[in-house]
């Protein structure tokens, strides 16, 4: 969603990966290592070892954030997370149906239980906005991550819209916030950062 | 999805697992084991038995197809199924975009290695359609489901849009083909069925 999937990261002196640099971030992913047909197929173990890898092993340099960007679930990555770092927090992105909203209840429950700070929920996919006339459609359903932050007692730190623009800039390897940002999700997006900092910065 | 998430599987008298019926299917899911809070933190092997137990340990008596609705990605899980059973083959899903693609691609690779018969694509999130009028939005882009399959030389099985009812199907745990048949999702669900019935039977 970056670009960048067909340049390679090198290695420093110290044999630590050097991050691949995109509007002023720095970025890893196993995307990275493989091309795009190649399938990570890796059991457990494999899986820790390449999770630690990349937190201890990558040449991040000075950050300002470290921000993790996990695949649904509660396994491997998960746990191998909460037992290498102390993470400042998570943030749990849902959509607002019941079946998505089970599943965020369950991270939530997780990090909970290993004494992760809960940041908020993230309301992915809250509506759709037409092209053109911004009409709103609630294809999957209204309020659900409000209510589930509620009952978490946790903020709902944003609700993005679907846009056709989200799905191209993804495609292209052009951010929103970057390609189109006046447009609703790109106004959220820079909502819920500034809001996920002011709960990070102590 | 089927609804029934508060009733528990009971043992038979050879302590395997009684599944939980529904429109004639026979059902088993992690989440039939624990309630809607608690997630299955397991790391890898645990993953492993599970699915191993599943296969195995469940009392699915005579079947006629034994469908298994896998998780995303290419780990410990999908191992272990084609490690465990022979697969009459694998139906992978899709939305239309690249970023999605990518991983479609990763799957088939995987099956293919793994000399698992890719039985075609499903594209799933096709296009939107407006309740009432029908207005066509092709909010993840279109044509990607049909190109990745040619050039992967499989058949596209269907193409499947997204109604506003599939999520309130979905949530309320009565599926789309009997609550809403003559929905264009429900028809398309069918054809789907049949060509993949058409695939496995020789």
């Amino acid at each position: 969603m970056f670009g960048g999937t067909n340049e390679r990261p090198t290695a420093d002196d110290e044999d630590r990966i050097i991050p691949i640099e995109r509007y002023g971030l720095k970025l890893m992913s196993m995307g990275y290592l493989l091309d795009d047909t190649s399938p990570a197929v890796l059991r457990g173990p494999m899986v820790t070892r390449y999770t630690q890898q990349f937190l201890r092993q990558v040449a991040w340099g000075e950050l300002d954030y470290l921000i993790l960007d996990l695949p649904p679930g509660t396994g491997d990555i998960q746990l191998t997370i909460v037992q290498t770092v102390a993470l400042a927090g998570t943030v749990v992105v849902t959509t607002p149906q019941e079946v998505a909203l089970i599943d965020a209840r369950k991270a939530v429950t997780m990090f909970s239980k290993t004494n992760v700070p809960i940041l908020g929920i993230v309301e992915n996919m809250s509506y759709f906005l037409t092209p053109g006339e911004g009409t709103r459609y609630d294809i999957f359903g209204t309020g659900g991550g409000e209510r589930e932050a509620a009952r978490l007692r946790v903020p709902l730190l944003g609700q993005v819209p679907i846009e056709m623009e989200i799905r191209e800039s993804g495609d292209t390897g052009r951010p929103m916030v970057d390609k189109f940002p006046t447009s609703a999700s790109a106004r959220i997006f820079g909502e819920i950062a500034k809001k996920v900092r002011e709960c990070v910065e102590v």
